[in-house]
């Protein structure tokens, strides 16, 4: 199989494309890695211009070639180009598996509401870079390759799923990228954001009556939390269960994903 | 008249209270500033619990003894207790004056939405601190004693407005809080937020359908903006001309507000 992978955020290093292709072909021999070159420009903050970011996520997604299109690494940027890029893909980027996480939120919103049914999230080439990183990539590969169910977060059994960084789904609520997740189990994680910033958003995501809808809430991991002066006093559990108290919506416990190596894989909807 | 002082989020020091009375002594005689003893209570990140910051607020808007209601400060945990606060409030709290900014927007903005006709984005307390402050706080108190059109933020004439802090704005979209604000002019500023992150606020803010039926959006000051690493490589003008442009809200121009001395005081609905 052959897998497109794009940078719709910010780019990686080539070192980071080796090191991931290299452990594809220890482990995936029939499985081709093709790095776009977008994935390594820079403009400003962003893997190349908003346009050139775009083209090659159309380039890639319409290409009955590849049958999977992966997200090289979050960052910031995906929001500005999701509406410009979904009213472009045709027929054979609706075969495709997506997978991704942390930014690419924006796009794997858009995606599934845009009723693309193999939309996922799940870890990214950038997470090679990690300590442990080769399990991370080792894990997407083995879902997008042949749907390693041993990959999967553990809870899915329980209904249909989605998962989001904490941060990026506030911020697509009322948007155009927002998804119907009406009895689905929102699995949301967060990485660098101050305890207070995350009680806030779970105001913002528990206060929208859309949220509401969803069968409950999992946590997933909120690392390399910022310290809090004075200390926020409450733990990323402890805001979870208090959010989802006041607004009615199950707390159904932890999700097993994060921003780190053991980021398990989460496919949007029914398994 | 008798304003009464409360601090929905985070705590002051008693010093800060002093200069303010000191400022209010040599300015407005006629006026008294009685700050609740709340004010100075802290309980973790806040200004005291919940029910406590609640209770406070609660007793200072339904006494009829104070002609207005001035908040302490930002920070954060206001929007914790707007909808507590506001089913508790009486005939004596539609009367009174509320000013106050930052995360104070939240109990604007409830406030606002439940019909209450003084409403206003402006100097607190704690600018009394600032390099400045005392302009601050006279312009305040110039506002809630008398009126005065010197501290009016110099575009209202163009019709009914509001004003926010960008990222609490943000996060109280389609909450119980958001206030329908067609046919306003919006007044945005914020402090110490990274560009991306503004950029990314912009794109969730513009992207609501609620939010395009404002008249137009103005911008207030984005002060303190961390260093971006690598640069956003667009100002805080670029990018709002950017998203007003995207999503078809005018964009008006500036706005003189901000987290500064020099923020106007800019009342909510029709002049």
């Amino acid at each position: 199989m052959r897998i497109g992978i794009v940078a719709p955020s910010t780019p990686i290093l080539a070192e980071t494309a080796t090191r991931t292709s290299q452990i594809a072909a220890r482990g995936f021999p029939g499985v081709e890695l093709v790095f776009h070159p977008q994935c390594f420009l820079t403009h400003r903050h962003f893997a190349g211009e908003d346009r050139v970011r775009a083209d090659a996520f159309v380039e890639v997604a319409n290409d009955p070639g590849f049958d999977a299109l992966w997200f090289a690494r979050g960052g910031y940027g995906s929001c500005r180009i999701v509406e410009a890029v979904i009213g472009r893909l045709g027929p054979a980027a609706r075969d495709k598996a997506y997978l991704g996480y942390s930014d690419a939120g924006y796009m794997l919103a858009g995606l599934y509401r845009a009723g693309f049914k193999r939309v996922a999230h799940g870890p990214m080439p950038q997470d090679a870079r990690r300590r442990g990183g080769e399990a991370a990539v080792r894990r997407a590969l083995g879902w997008l390759a042949a749907g390693d169910p041993a990959a999967l977060e553990p809870s899915l059994a329980e209904g249909p799923a989605a998962a989001f960084n904490i941060t990026v789904f506030s911020q697509l609520l009322g948007t155009a990228l927002e998804p119907d997740l009406a009895g689905h189990v929102l699995m949301l994680e967060d990485v660098s954001e101050h305890m207070y910033r995350t009680d806030r958003a779970l105001f913002h995501i528990t206060g929208n009556a859309s949220v509401r809808r969803v069968a409950g809430i999992r946590l997933g991991r909120c690392s390399e939390v910022p310290e809090n002066d004075p200390d926020f006093g409450a733990s990323e559990e402890e805001v979870f269960l208090y959010w989802c108290e006041r607004s009615g919506i199950p707390y159904l416990g932890r999700a097993d994903i994060g921003h780190d190596s053991a980021n398990k894989v989460v496919p949007f909807g029914r398994r």
